[in-house]
């Protein structure tokens, strides 16, 4: 058996053999070996740098006393840094696998995206977690900025998460069964400092104490950073990160806090990142400066192939791991931009096809010409009156123009160009061979390729999602000669980086995607899903199961675009964690581990879930490890759901004491409080039922409770999912669990929403109190920075409210001052205005998202406080748009508001009309007047009477003159104007209507 | 070529063969692996532990901005635990090393005696320093003790100092020529990294931001002590430990701040200790309980084998390298233990030889007997009253006796005792077979063995300076059958490790000294002594020069006893060197590296050195690599001293500034003035010369200046002796520099004194000022705690005045007056008295050390005051003491002071005498006084007019009743005692005399 030691140290000899330096831990504590100054300061500047440690990462929040199998205050991180990035670094990664004794044929190795970010360093990279059989081992990273510096050469960064390895490894189930050396186990060596540490981490440690020890360490690497010192001043930015990890495992720590504390450190790493590029280079780069990419573009070919007849041109580009979302992408763009580009060409082809996988774009198109058309182009020289002379001999000018153009003098002829004659001639224009053409395209292809998120690796002039490997272009069986971002095109494709050959020649494109089907690869999607579905279906059948292909599309489509072979293999738990809620079972295996979930006829879960592993392997190896994985989530969720049900929600509810809200706006217990008592109040303005009162009243007492549960600690998603569950098991009332249940709703953009009537005054609340305590601190989004979710808060707000027109008494405004008052903070009245506004504006973006115009948008937007009113508004007033009578309604009130000026009074004496226009309008506003009545009507009623309004309007505009000479004349015409306007002030702001 | 990272691979690889478990270093500073909890803690308590790890060790004090070719603020350290010591720790060890590729046969492997202690962990262990061709690469220690806890078993911990083994292995005279991995050299990896990190420690660090760091870790760890948590407390206490350092590097640390923060330390670590052992005893000792040691003894020999004829006994006690010092005593122990063993016995022997070496102690006895003699045992019954009766027969008692001693009743006879008469009978003893008797006597030999300093290892019942390995004992060709410490006496010895069969037969007891001879063990001292002095003359009159055999006494001594094998290897240095005072050269030659110094004719250096090897080895290699030590050695000193020399000694002086004596006390630049002013005031009561005056005027001005030296902070021991090398370089008279030499002695027990007077006024105003000052702020020495060195400054003091009589108008209590008044703070009479006690208490110990009788010594100790004056009256005490007058006087005057209460006033009526007798004293005291005067004199005149006083004093308490009945009578005669009293009372304690 590989025993831990040993693993570590046949790591060391892997990288040290790969031509990195071996260097030790930071002798300061570190919540990851990024944080070593072997990695955060040497992958910055141009200096080349291959190094690999063992780094024990200390992370004070992962206390568990030693007593969770799977999570360690101090865990063990091998890392590798390597600058320039090689190019080849996942294939050596693989590599040191082999070196563990990984039979890489057997097992499933996968690169999941995952792109890793350190607020406090202010670092982020693009890469993949590796996983092996479902099991996250291994953090593979394009580090891309550090300090807030621009990485270049670019770096990969591997960090392998050795307990994990190992425990996979030894089949074990607990880090402390883990050999660590031999005859003694990883409990034996570290399992009392795991307890001491965590009861340091978690209970023990003093608060005041770390406060005073992050000030001191901040201001000592301060006056480093001034004297110039970046080695030191780096030391000091990891001790004030250790500190505020301790104070933040200690509970001590509130948002705005932690994220005040961000921005002093991410200051510091910029400031000491900055301070060592420079005084590197002053030093003049002792390691030299890394020589990267390829040299220049290689030069245009010297000749092209030539094919005979129409043949088709294969094109793939060949990635790393694209991220699933980029997959459908990445194939879109490389069909349009194929189109285009060959539109912009004379070259006939048939069908453009594009198919991909999360390592390749594949592009098919028939038929393509052997060449262009050719064409003509018609050449002007000096205008006729200058070519010729009187007696129609050339000119000098005529005579210098054919000798400079190589053409006969005689060939010139009258060319007419923008209504002028000149000489001139028309080429003939031979087409270009169809290789020419695809190599001065496709190029463009590939540079263009863009992701949501894009980096840059060792290639000249490529920026996308992952590193593009290698390109194959076959026209026929002739390679189309281009270079780009340091590769030539070829017929060389690569298949499963497990085959005995990774890398296959293709004989024509004709055979390329057979020669991809024959090593196992299937480039297209669509076909992917279909045997995903199928053979997931057939193995949960087996079970006598089924998989809801619906209800999981979502994870389906995900995993889809994870592998270029799916392989189902069925796994099985143990059906003692049927026990726990749904929810939960579902969360790990879909978002944490990309199964899909087994059911009965019923819907019932059943012990089962099908994973797709890529490619051919040892499936009862596969699945041996896929299974050890979950059952080791489900022992965790299953150990934190029991304890927590030992303890009663209003016990739980008295823990959120112990959890920070916001420095200035108190503990979650204040939160939950103010959201109750928010909550009651705004209930007076709804109706409710004896029951539903009662309901929120018991629903507002426990507000909150789950979040002081383990498993929502753990699994923060499951908030509110948990509440429901825990209030049932404790014997709430079903209407109070889904009350608690609901206030969590909506989660995210397109959520569902809370259905009962104290769910959703429980949800207003909890926003409404978000919203008003932190403008009253004055803590607003800005920027990417958004730390409580403001923006979110608001649309939830808005979304509840639209939705649910019970709540329709209840404004934004005045919710807001509701909430404002049980602030512990004053909150004034411009924090409240500023608050209303983010408001508004959220729901005005969320207004147009949902496909209103913009002059729809604009003209409800004074309704924005009211938003199902609003939103009824808009969908009243995009029916009226168009329509002719309305639009002359419009037309007349715009002239109407443009002419009033604002602070004009309603004011006007019929006795002193003198126009029958006046005596018009003035009839038809009191009639409209008399129909509407003073309740409030929807946009259809009041434009059906108002539209009475729009004939007098024009008339009286087209006969009178408002603006009289006699002022007071003037002051009568305008006050009538003014009355209307007030009249349909209220109903929408009619300038913005289009 | 090795580079360093491979080498750390190598060693990690060797060690985990060994059975260690690999570790990761600290996760946060400390000074050495030693502080590692995988050491600290783990050395603790039964539990057995093998662990090996690097440990990056940083030590700020040793920060030189990477400029020092040897010295680093962050070496390297590779530490090993071997739990319970195995018994061959060495061989592992030797086992390393040949893994690093070291030719063990080609080098010179020496253990040099370096016991290792550290006050900040209470800790202490014995062992060596591992010299490789004179350079110390490793620290090999039998641990002790820790966290104040006695270990139990011992552990071997064994510790490389990575840079200087890579260094000599790659041949390279800079750290930052290593290379540490291929392509990249250990500058290019840590330069930076060292200069910053210099620069934090000695310039930058803030150093209210350090003390705010040691309260705040200390406060934690004692918060975590009373928590029961001993991981987390040791981590904080290793902090702390840090923080001290930091402040220490940047010169914030008086002594006194250094004791208190230490004894801080110190508790911490006890605690912290004491809380593991309970913690692991509470969790039943996870890795379970050592075995240690041989399981019990082993039974006496069942037979025991027989000689025909007188043979010689060969008894050979193996040892781990003994420190030099303990070599002879251990020869000298097993001689004396032997005889007296033997005396014991009725066997008879011959001469008994017994030599020894640094792994051996070698006995040889000539012409044992092969049985004792025999002999008689009187064995005695009931008395013979009651053994007979009337009629003479055997009573029953008589019978009894008889019987239950298997004799016959008839062979009773009659033996007397004790002057009485019994019944009893003579028993034949016949004598045991010699190797019965050796069997029984040889064990406690062993046993007995004792040092100055003893460890204990595992090996039950025994406790030496270094673990007992083996134990041959040869009486003739049969080996002497016993057992002891778990070692069975045999007929193998051990001889060089290198040897490619260390362990070696012994034929028979007379072929034990050629046998060890054969395979080049010299165990006779003597005869070492001879050969290195032969050897490095010649080699030395090669080059032309010699040894002075004589002035270099002492470490010809200390060599002779730390080889067996003598190997005389001459090496030479660059004779640039030669510039650098001679001082510097021959302190690091002898005390460093025990070299032999090579002078020429006049006694000037040669650039040349004799060291001498253990054994065969190559000597070009050997040479090679000793030159390099010297030559780095003194290629640091030169750096120093070039540097120096660039500044001026007032300017150095300057530097003391920045030095802080003490808290309370001031900077070093405030103690110098103050001894400046001291002694220009003592100089008042000593008549100078106007050039003595002048001189000490100058001196005083740059007293202690070379404190500022680099030299001086590199190489303590040259303080003084660069202040005067320094001096005359910058052109100050030679009486100045002789001054600020001399102001320094004596530095130990016997050293020089200062001869000019402005020297010794110095001197003594430089111990006045220490004694004056650290009682004033009750820094007391307690135990063996005297980090001031009061004690030494105590004898400097009075052995200067002792030897100086031109200071002779100088007291102890005055000079600690006049020192009192320049202390910054107050000094008041209690501390005064107290000091000058203390002074008076070492003087008293000085001269009982001196040899004086303690009658002797007690009687002058009213003079300590003035030692020049007590040391004068002791010897003419001494000199009286036994003349039949002066006793007789002696006898007088202490029957005198016995009768004489203290209160009694010296007042007396000649007018009221009536007895003879009275007037008698009254007049031979007047005559004494008379012939005395007022002025003082010495003992002898003292006691040559004294001795009339004599005669009357036995007369008058012959004749008269000095108690007499009448109150004024006695009084009047109390009142003429009294008056003798006070005459002789200035002159010695006459009741001490004796």
């Amino acid at each position: 058996m590989l025993t831990m030691q040993e693993a570590l140290i046949r790591l060391t000899e892997y990288w040290a053999g790969q031509g990195c330096v071996i260097v030790q831990p930071t002798n300061t504590e570190v919540g990851a070996g990024t944080l070593n100054p072997a990695t955060a300061l040497r992958v910055l500047g141009p200096e080349p740098w291959r190094v690999a440690y063992v780094e024990p990462s200390v992370r004070p929040d992962d206390s568990r006393y030693g007593d969770n199998p799977n999570r360690l205050q101090t865990h063990t991180q091998f890392q590798v840094i390597l600058k320039p990035e090689p190019g080849d670094a996942q294939e050596r990664y693989l590599g040191s696998l082999a070196a563990l004794g990984v039979d890489l044929e057997a097992h499933d190795v996968r690169f999941v995206e995952d792109n890793w970010a350190s607020p406090a360093l202010g670092a982020w990279g693009l890469g993949w977690e590796v996983w092996l059989d479902g099991l996250e081992i291994t953090q593979f990273t394009y580090f891309q900025q550090s300090g807030g510096l621009a990485l270049d050469p670019v770096s990969v960064e591997i960090t392998y998460g050795m307990e994990r390895i190992i425990m996979a490894l030894q089949g074990v189930s607990h880090f402390k069964e883990i050999a660590y050396a031999p005859g003694i186990s990883y409990g034996e060596a570290f399992g009392q400092a795991e307890y001491e540490m965590s009861r340091y981490y978690l209970d023990d440690a003093d608060i005041e104490t770390g406060r005073e020890l992050f000030e001191a360490y901040e201001a000592e690497a301060r006056r480093l950073i001034a004297a110039r010192l970046p080695v030191p001043a780096h030391s000091y930015v990891l001790k004030c990160s250790h500190a505020f990890n301790v104070l933040d495992a200690r509970g001590a720590v509130g948002t705005t806090e932690r994220a005040r504390a961000f921005a002093r450190m991410r200051g510091l790493a910029r400031d000491v990142a900055q301070l060592w590029a420079e005084r590197r280079d002053e030093l003049g780069h002792p390691l030299g400066v890394a020589v990267t990419g390829a040299a220049a573009e290689a030069p245009p070919a010297a000749s092209y192939p030539t094919i005979d007849a129409p043949a088709p041109l294969a094109f793939e580009i060949g990635v790393e791991e694209l991220p699933p979302a980029e997959v459908a992408r990445a194939a879109g763009y490389v069909r349009d931009a194929l189109a285009e580009g060959l539109a912009a060409t004379r070259l006939r082809h048939g069908e453009i096809d594009v198919v991909a996988s999360p390592r390749r774009m594949v592009a098919l198109v028939e038929d393509i010409a052997p060449r262009e058309d050719d064409s003509e182009e018609v050449v002007r020289g000096p205008r006729l009156s200058a070519a010729y002379d009187a007696e129609g001999r050339p000119t000098k000018a005529a005579q210098g123009f054919a000798r400079s153009r190589g053409v006969d003098v005689a060939d010139l002829r009258p060319i007419t160009w923008r209504g002028g004659e000149y000489a001139g001639y028309v080429e003939q224009v031979p087409g270009r061979p169809a290789s020419e053409v695809l190599a001065a395209l496709l190029p463009g292809v590939v540079t263009g390729l863009r992701a949501e998120k894009n980096m840059r690796w060792n290639a000249p002039g490529l920026s996308y999602s992952r590193p593009i490997r290698w390109i194959l272009a076959l026209l026929g069986d002739e390679v189309v000669p281009f270079s780009v971002g340091g590769m030539t095109a070829g017929r060389f494709t690569t298949v499963h980086r497990t085959a005995a050959e990774p890398r296959v020649e293709v004989a024509s494109a004709g055979r390329h995607l057979d020669t991809l089907r024959a090593h196992g690869i299937e480039p297209d999607a669509a076909r992917r899903r279909e045997r995903i579905v199928a053979t997931a279906a057939e193995l949960a059948r087996g079970v006598g199961g089924g998989i809801d292909a619906e209800a999981e599309g979502g994870v389906i489509d995900e995993v889809t675009d994870l592998v270029e072979e799916p392989v189902a293999i069925l796994g099985s738990f143990d059906s003692g964690y049927l026990e726990l809620p749904g929810d939960i079972l579902t969360t790990v295996m879909k978002k944490h581990q990309r199964y899909l979930p087994v059911r009965d006829r019923d819907g019932r879960l059943l012990p089962h879930f099908v994973t797709m592993a890529n490619g051919a392997c040892d499936v009862a190896a596969v699945r041996a490890g896929n299974e050890a994985v979950l059952r080791a989530r489900y022992e965790d969720a299953s150990f934190f759901y029991r304890a927590d049900l030992r303890v009663a929600p209003d016990e739980l509810k008295r823990g959120l004491d112990k959890l920070t809200f916001e420095e200035r706006l108190g503990s979650m217990t204040d939160r939950a409080e103010r959201i109750s008592a928010i909550a009651l109040e705004l209930a007076e303005w709804v109706e409710l039922s004896a029951d539903e009162t009662e309901v929120l009243a018991r629903a507002a007492a426990l507000a909150k409770f789950d979040l002081g549960s383990q498993m929502v600690i753990e699994l923060s998603s499951l908030a509110g999912v948990m509440a429901r569950e825990y209030a049932l098991k404790a014997g709430e009332p079903e209407a109070v669990a889904n009350a608690l249940h609901e206030m969590e709703l909506p989660r995210s953009f397109g959520d569902r929403l809370p259905d009962s009537a104290p769910g959703a005054l429980l949800a207003v609340a909890d926003r409404l109190d978000l919203l008003a305590g932190l403008f009253g601190i004055g803590s607003v989004p800005s920027g990417s920075s958004d730390p409580f979710g403001l923006r979110r808060a608001a649309l939830g707000l808005t979304a509840i409210l639209r939705a649910r027109p019970r709540l329709s008494a209840i404004t934004v405004a005045e919710g807001l001052a509701v909430a404002a008052r049980q602030q512990p903070v004053e909150v004034g009245p411009a924090a409240l205005e500023e608050s209303a506004r983010f408001v508004t504006r959220r729901f005005e973006q969320a207004l147009l998202d949902a496909g209103h115009p913009v002059g729809v948008v604009r003209a409800v937007l004074p309704h924005a406080g009211s938003p199902a009113y609003a939103e009824q508004a808009a969908a009243d007033l995009e029916k009226l748009l168009g329509d002719e009578r309305f639009d002359r309604l419009t037309t007349a009130l715009q002239r109407v508001l443009r002419i009033v000026p604002a602070e004009t009074a309603a004011a006007y004496d019929p006795a002193l009309f003198d126009d029958d226009a006046e005596r018009r309008l003035h009839d038809a506003l009191t009639r409209v007047r008399g129909e509407l009545g003073d309740a409030a009507v929807g946009l259809p009623a009041f434009t059906g009477a108002a539209l009475a309004l729009a004939g007098p309007i024009d008339d009286y505009f087209d006969e009178v003159l408002v603006m009289a000479d006699d002022p007071a004349v003037r002051a009568n015409r305008l006050g009538l104007l003014a009355a209307i306007r007030d009249l349909v002030a209220g109903v929408l702001d009619w300038r913005e209507v289009s």
